[in-house]
């Protein structure tokens, strides 16, 4: 934690978003996008691209440590837009519930500790032979109550993120912003907020106007496509900004109009993509978010 | 139209449910889970079967013509629980429009011919190369009004089908039962419905509180379960009930809770049970029926 971009541990603000590094300075390449990098490798590959930020996973990150981690984030001079990920506590199992909660204040240590804007919590699905959807979310929400007083000990924020129908059934029991919001609305706005992606929100009806209650809650604006046909692995279903159906400008101008000042995280599950040379997929990732995505973020 | 069970074509009411079939009087076979079956093997398929009606597809209609399958549909003592169906009305050149709206038209002849409960709505998807959902969702609005003066006068009721977001690019972009409601509402309830599929709504936040609210206006109930990992072609992701992870204990007290009392449309895209003798495939829809939906039918 001594390297030249070093924001020091102890200071609670990360000041105002430097703009002066031009048009990519909100632009962060979040792991999952060129998924053969280690964190080194992909910490220098938002270097060497001109990014602005970084949107950790936490398997990455524990091939290098936390320490080390911290190190090259903070020599770097990236921000860390998101650390992926917190949550799977849809559990109805005592002890599974209790494993799940000690892994979720992991999380939270390690996103203290590199400054991240938010931890993404990814609720998770039904357990195996549950059908009661409502209940899950039930849990998933009490599970969240449970992780705040640690969240905020840390200065952390928690951020709920609702996911596509699609992953309903096995990975999200959260489906819509609204019902994101319904749940971080319980909460004290420092504590807990949501992250909006494109490829799980994209349809939903009166979205701009859920972006616009969420205001100040919107942690993470995280992009990608929706593609058709749908690949066969519907976990690698997600497309490269402007490859698939989703309005970038009309999104992004949602997002803007809501007061987002944050980074702008391109998170891709995408076999095909991930077949590709990392480097030639951020600056293709570059280069659509320059034409897609960056001229609507002013609003 | 002469058959044994001919109820007439110029009597307005099919009366009150008959009962007295039994635990099946409710069932429906809706063409598409029995996919290799032409209409006339359906038809026999389900009365063999003793099941309450059937849901027709316009495809295998054109097969045997419209007058041979009333008269097939008459004879067996079927009901028609619904026609598959109208809508792709969202293109936005004008032509194209006019030719879905004549085709729209067409259905609604048959809908009536056959007296089915409902012409059902497939609203479609983006037109290639757009990205705006938003107009998409008006136009296709807008086009259910223009269906609706012929409708009246043919005495059919439009069904809207809202549909899993998974299809909301290239199939259906009416996502939730409350977007549906929110365009049926505008219009008479004996003019314009919704159709409840399991499959599409299993995941909506507050969706037994939207289906209390459709109350009359739900027009047909269909059913199959959502399955994972979901099958390589989403087309055809649909699961045999109990194969998945849907609660039909509950979907269907809310069905019934909200005054409900037509048929059940089992319908079912899927490849594995395609390749299945189709009267094995009735065979065991019905079990499952009987398991685990026609309990929860009283309320």
């Amino acid at each position: 934690m001594t390297g030249p971009f070093d924001r020091g541990k102890g200071d609670d603000s990360l000041g105002p978003l430097t703009t002066d590094q031009g048009a990519l300075s909100r632009l962060s390449l979040n792991q999952r996008t060129t998924a053969s990098w280690s964190l080194p490798q992909a910490v220098q590959g938002c270097v060497d691209a001109g990014l602005g930020a970084i949107g950790i996973w936490r398997e990455q990150l524990a091939e290098v440590g936390l320490d080390e981690a911290c190190r090259l984030v903070s020599e770097s001079g990236l921000r860390v837009s998101s650390l992926c990920r917190g949550g799977f506590f849809t559990t109805a199992d005592p002890v599974e519930a209790e494993a799940s909660e000690a892994r979720n204040r992991e999380a939270l240590e390690e996103a203290a500790a590199l400054r991240a804007a938010t931890l993404v919590l990814v609720p998770g699905g039904l357990p195996p032979g549950d059908r009661d959807l409502e209940a899950a979310r039930v849990r998933a929400a009490r599970a969240i109550e449970r992780l705040v007083p640690h969240a905020r000990e840390l200065g952390v924020t928690l951020g709920i993120e609702p996911m596509n129908p699609i992953y309903a059934a096995d990975r999200g029991v959260i489906s819509t912003l609204a019902q994101a919001l319904d749940i971080a609305e319980r909460f004290d706005a420092e504590d807990v907020g949501v992250v909006v992606d494109t490829f799980h929100l994209w349809w939903e009806p009166g979205v701009a106007d859920q972006l616009q209650r969420a205001g100040e809650r919107i942690l993470s604006y995280q992009i990608c496509d929706w593609i058709t046909p749908l690949p066969a692995d519907t976990l690698l279903a997600r497309g490269m900004m402007g490859d698939g159906h989703i309005d970038f400008a009309a999104f992004t101008r949602s997002v803007a109009a809501a007061g987002y000042q944050g980074d702008v995280e391109v998170e891709i599950f995408n076999a095909d993509l991930w077949a590709q040379p990392p480097a030639v997929v951020v600056d293709t990732m570059v280069k659509r978010y320059l034409d897609l995505v960056e001229p609507y973020l002013a609003g």
